[in-house]
Formats: structure tokens, sequence, C-alpha cells
């Protein structure tokens, strides 16, 4: 239930200090002992190792591993690192990074759940950032660690909580959350946008919300107890 | 009032579909005629151009541009932009990109407002995608053209608005307005996340909203008529 950082350049570092600070458990790969000193000396678990070859990636416990980032330099071994995973543990969840937007529909016909495409990201974001600045500043906001410590969240309704099958506006009223829910993701797949307070939440569904990490914590005890 | 971007690379490129999405007026400057070609097929006003010139940032108007964004290849190169661009204009709003991350305080002494290290968010998101994969997906369906198209925007509260101090929720609920309202930016730049219904907006305030486009397009015609 851990998740495998393949690479520890300067996409795979940030991945890494993102795992740290949510407290999840992974283990970092790379060729290089140099940057595997450097995670070592961050704290973190990690080998000296090649990605690309499959008794690496069993040593990195692969097979019960949760999710796995193919963070090398190329297109082309990040390719052959998610077809050998996927081929170890088909259930494994697989993201990746690609430098041209051609090589995206490979990685994905490869396996990849998830491929971004930085320049591309980082282009919107710089026009976004002109467009509508208090809208970037206000997500900065929930990134940062200082201030309200505002977040996004998946919280995941199980079948033990006492408010599936009940309205959702109950749910929030009676324990004062200061919670936005923002969407309802039922189990198939549908989402609702801004569902109303006598939306029926059901088992299997999640909700996305934002708010303080503390009152979102709250809840997911609430969520899952 | 318009923006200028310098470089039609993969950054430049994606920045400038954001703007042309947005029916923003923008004018692309880049040194080699084909990509400047490029530009013009895809119906923008583009201009084959040296943005590291004062010449040639003025013939791109920068003295009445309301914002721009350096995105040559080099961080040098960007620097000097940054700095020749708020001589020329010292109220125009800067953003670029950085490779290295070391370089992000040079150019934020330069000038730039906003400066983005591209690997360091692709790190960050790639974790994410793992971490919270439904949130992700939510953000990622408020950027897709299909299904519900809900969106995140910053709308401004005007002086004439009938709503200036007056409460939130009378605005949202006589209005059925189907928005969430995330946060209030007031003019000094303080944050209140999920304001409470009874919450007094005033001019100047920025409201973060998210909502299906035509629903932000009709708020945001009650705030500023
Ligand atoms: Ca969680
Ligand atoms: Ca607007």
């Amino acid at each position: 239930d851990h998740f495998i950082v393949c690479g520890f350049g300067r996409v795979g570092r940030n991945a890494s200090y993102e795992f740290q600070r949510a407290n999840a458990p992974f283990v970092v790969l790379d060729r290089n002992d140099q940057r595997v000193a450097k995670a070592t000396a961050a704290g973190m678990l990690a080998l000296v190792a090649d990605a690309t070859h499959d008794d690496c990636l069993r040593e990195a416990g692969v097979a019960r591993a949760k999710g796995l980032i193919a963070a090398l330099p190329s297109d082309a071994e990040n390719l052959f690192i998610i077809l050998s995973a996927k081929t170890l543990n088909p259930n494994l969840t697989v993201v990746t990074r690609v430098s041209e937007e051609e090589a995206g529909e490979k990685l994905r016909r490869a396996g990849a759940d998830t491929v971004f495409t930085p320049y591309a990201m980082a282009g919107r974001q710089l026009a976004d950032a002109l467009l509508r600045p208090h809208v970037l500043e206000f997500l900065d906001f929930t990134r940062s660690n200082i201030g309200p410590k505002v977040t996004m969240e998946q919280l995941c309704v199980t079948p033990k909580t006492e408010f599936t099958s009940r309205p959702l506006g109950q749910l929030l009223e009676s324990h004062k959350s200061g919670v936005i829910v923002l969407a309802v993701r039922k189990q198939g797949g549908e989402t609702i946008f801004n569902p109303p307070a006598d939306f029926n939440i059901s088992s299997g569904d999640f909700l996305i919300v934002m708010g303080e990490r503390p009152s979102l914590e709250r809840l997911e005890q609430i969520l899952t107890r």
C-alpha cells in the first residue's frame, strides 16, 4: 500500500516532498547514488536502482504497491517503466510526465493512468495568473503552509458511516463543519457539482471538499467511523 | 488593456490558447517567422520580433498593456525582458516560468509578479494524482470543455452594484445562482474562506467563485451593473 517514485530529478523530488508532507509511505529509486544520498538525507527511503529493470521494481515492492510515478528524464524510459510495472502489478496506478505532448498518447496506451505535460500546464497557468490573479492566489493559498491552510480533499463515504443514505445537509449542519462540499463523485464516475442539502450520500461516494485541514480531518473521521 | 506573450514555444503557445479561449486581446512576439506563421494561422495577432529589444516591446504596445508573459526558453532572456518591460511600464503585471528553482528569486527581484517552476508543479501534481485522484479529476473536469463546464472565477464587486454592503446570502439566494462562493478577497488582500450568508460584501471585494460558466456570467452581470 505504498508509492514508488522512479527518478529523483526535479519532478521526482517535488513529488517525494509532497508524499512526505502527506505522511504517505513511499520509496525512491534512482540510478545516481548522490541523488539517492540526497533523498536519504531528507529522511526518505531511497534505493540506488535502475527502475527500468524488473528486478529493481520487484525490490521496491511493486507487487503490493498502490501507485508509481515514472519521472525519469526521457519519455522512452518512462514508457518502458510503465509497461514493466503494469505487467508486474496490473492494479497499480501509474502516473507520469511527458516532455512532448505527442508522446502523451503513447504513454497512455502503455498503461499510464494520468499523463502531465508540464509545459502545457505552465502555459495555461501563466495565462490564468494574468486573467484571474485572485483565483490563482487563492489556490496558492490552499497550498502554502501559512494562513488558514485551506485545502481540497476527497473523502470516501464508507459502508460503516451513519450518514450513508442520509442527506448531506444533515451531515454538515450537525457537525458545524466549516467545510464546502464542491461535488459528489458517485461510484460510477458521475460527478454532481454543488450538491443540494437534501442530496443523499451513499457508500462508495467520494465527497470533493474544501476546508481547513483540521475540519477536513474531523469530517473524514465521521465519514469513516 | 491587452496582453503580450513573448515566445511562442510550448509554454507561450499554451498561454496564447488560454487567452484565445477567454476572448482576451493579446499579441504574440517571436523571433522565428515559422512560429509566428503558426500563431497567425491559429487566428492570433503575432509579430516577428525580438522581445529583448525595447523597440519591439514598444511596437507591441507595452506602454498601454495590462500584462506580459515572458516565455523564452532561457531564464536570462526572460529576466532581461522583465527588466525592460517594467521600465517601459511600471504598472504592467509580468509573469514568467523558470527552469531552475534557484533563478526564481532573481526573476522576482527583477520585477516578475508571478514565477512558475513547471517541474516543481508537475512533481506536486503527480503526487496529488496518486494521493487524491478524484480531486484532480474534479479540477480537470473544471478545465475540460465537456460536461457541465464548471470553472473557478474571480468576480469584482463594483461601486455600482446594489449588493454593496448587503449580505452575501441575499445575493446568492435571490438569484438562485447555483454558484459556490469559496472565498472573499478583501481590497487589502485579506482572504475569508467560506464566508457566511450574513457576510457583507463591499465595493472592491473580489468573490472567488466556482460554478457553471453561464451561472458565473449571470452573477458577474449582477455584480457589475
Ligand atoms: Ca485522505
Ligand atoms: Ca471575469
